[in-house]
């Protein structure tokens, strides 16, 4: 095993052919004999890198002309102040799902900003499945309700996204891309872009475009949606780089087969670990009900702590990187997104069987 | 001429060992067979990066003690309301200069949070200069005053700033790092990196650390200087590629002698350039007074509107790029930023003289 396996929940891999086409044209973009971080974000030379990103993420994601795309900064973390501060406003109430410590967080900015409400939470299983019952048939005088579609820490996903007549918003930060989903049915997907979509430093943001116009005037300008997407996210400098990086992933995707193609790859990829682990008589445990699994962030346990470290030390000398659970939980996760190849999944399944044979 | 030559006012030119060195290990970052991207923010390699953009900075701006330097997103546009929101608070006042569009911005922003007052403008003379009654002797219930360094749609820039007895704020995007200041001076200078610190995507913050304290703890935590401040710039995923290129302009500066030796080239740059506009017996004129002169961005007019395009068109052709004034005012715009070498400014002089006798 001579290449490094990139299993890093995110920051995390990127496709191979999106790294030596940056490294190829990084002094000189397309002939402009420039550099595309030395671009004007008001020249046609970048404002083609821009455009082509958004038409391209239109495409492939399917989203409807109902909605708009926007390239801002901040990442989820951002996003979790800025969608209260825009709708949170005259009285109504913010209900959001927990599934997670993305979902708190996203809650906690939301509490410094209006009347929030708890709908579902399955912190009490310790984050171990998407919250089941969800009582969702009556949320009065609200604002919107807000979820997490996969929770990186805990490696839980959600299957189906519930059917609520009131504004649907998800933190797609760490599966947006990887499978088909019916955009029409949110009024605002928001993700950072470090996992499935490029490298840190831009976020998306897809959002209904009648819903902006229901949002608070009175917070500043930077801060509204409606700037951004009268604008055309070219309200201030975007991150230039990080939208051309992105630009180039999706370029891959397409050349993938489309999202299709790439979910595909992706339930092939999760398979193959959960099978692992599942036919391990006990030795590796997911951490996640089967139900809830993620085919993004596969977690799970050893049978101690001492053979957790000997796992992750062995696994970094063979060059796989990131196999460490998150700090907040310990033990171990594979991030698996997009970029990650079929025979790294491979490869590190080989690694679990004869460790677990020799341990 | 065979090379393009960048006089783009943001995202700018970068310098071309930096590119080139960006280049080389895009795709293998110092042995750790990943890219910058790629690299989790949390690991050791990065963690090298991200402290030794933060010392070097550090050092060469020779940033006290007392100060804490963050990296953040969004831009100085993104500053526009974080500063008023962390101590625009308890019924203070934010007093504002109005130098250019920038302050304006700035001071727009403000407004829509607390209360504000300008305290000087030279919006009358078109920001022909930088405002010269400074009425600072009372600033009361201040929150602090704010300034903008350098104008770079106007072209005008500080020679010595104030000495208050209110925290004392600069957005200096435009000239940080482009001379010797006394940092001691400032509670808080803020930049957008994409003139003179790398590409678009990470702002850098320097802040007193005594003055953090007095933020408002009641907007969300992501706006907070302090959660950054605490994290040290990691509470969130970073922009890590563009604190990367960062780190590798600083190393740049270094290289050049520090920022006596930038300050020392930047001046023989503009005063060639102005040089040239006072030479030219009226041909050239420069719209900011003498005594307000940026060495950043040189702004000038030519006879007629005719003249001024076949200007920009015939520089075009000789590969000058980014001549053309900011979209608001018109006519013509040299920036000459940091990495923008002797050589570009002593060719564009050239081509001024040849029009001139041409025309």
């Amino acid at each position: 095993m001579s290449k490094v396996l990139n299993f890093n929940a995110g920051p995390a891999a990127l496709p191979r052919s999106v790294l030596e086409q940056a490294q190829a044209e990084l002094v000189d973009f397309n002939g402009t004999g420039m550099s595309v971080m030395e671009l004007s974000h008001r020249s046609g030379a970048y404002d083609e890198v821009h455009v082509q990103a958004k038409e391209q993420l239109k495409s492939i994601m399917n989203i409807p002309d109902t909605h708009d795309v926007l390239f801002l900064q901040g990442g989820a973390s951002h996003q979790f102040a800025m969608l209260p501060m825009n709708f949170l406003h005259s009285n109504k109430v913010g209900y959001y799902v927990l599934s997670g410590s993305w979902s708190e967080k996203a809650l906690s900015e939301a509490e410094k900003i209006g009347d929030t409400k708890v709908v579902a939470s399955s912190k009490e299983d310790t984050y171990s499945h998407i919250p089941k019952e969800l009582a969702l048939d009556s949320l009065p005088n609200a604002a919107y309700l807000h979820l997490t579609s996969n929770n990186t820490i805990f490696g839980t996903q959600w299957g189906n996204f519930p059917d609520v007549n009131v504004p649907l918003v998800a933190d797609m930060s760490s599966d947006i891309l990887s499978k088909e989903i019916d955009v029409s049915k949110f009024d605002c997907i928001y993700a950072g872009a470090q996992k499935n979509l490029g490298p840190s430093g831009v976020t998306v943001v897809i959002i209904r475009k009648d819903w902006i116009k229901e949002a608070n005037k009175a917070i500043p300008k930077i801060l509204q949606y409606e700037t951004h997407a009268k604008a055309n996210s070219l309200y201030n400098t975007p991150p230039t780089f990080s939208i051309y990086i992105l630009s180039l992933v999706l370029n891959w995707v397409e050349a993938q087969g489309g999202i299709g193609a790439v979910q595909r790859m992706n339930e092939q990829k999760a398979n193959l670990l959960y099978d692992c682990i599942d036919s391990s008589e006990g030795f590796y445990k997911g951490h996640a009900s089967k139900e809830s699994r993620s085919n993004m962030n596969v977690t799970f346990t050893l049978p101690n702590k001492e053979l957790t470290e000997k796992f992750l030390k062995e696994a970094k000398e063979l060059g796989m990187s990131g196999l460490n659970g998150h700090r907040s939980v310990g033990g171990c996760r594979a991030s698996i997104y997009n970029a990650v190849p079929l025979e790294a999944c491979e490869q590190l399944v080989e690694f679990m069987k004869i460790f677990k044979g020799k341990n």
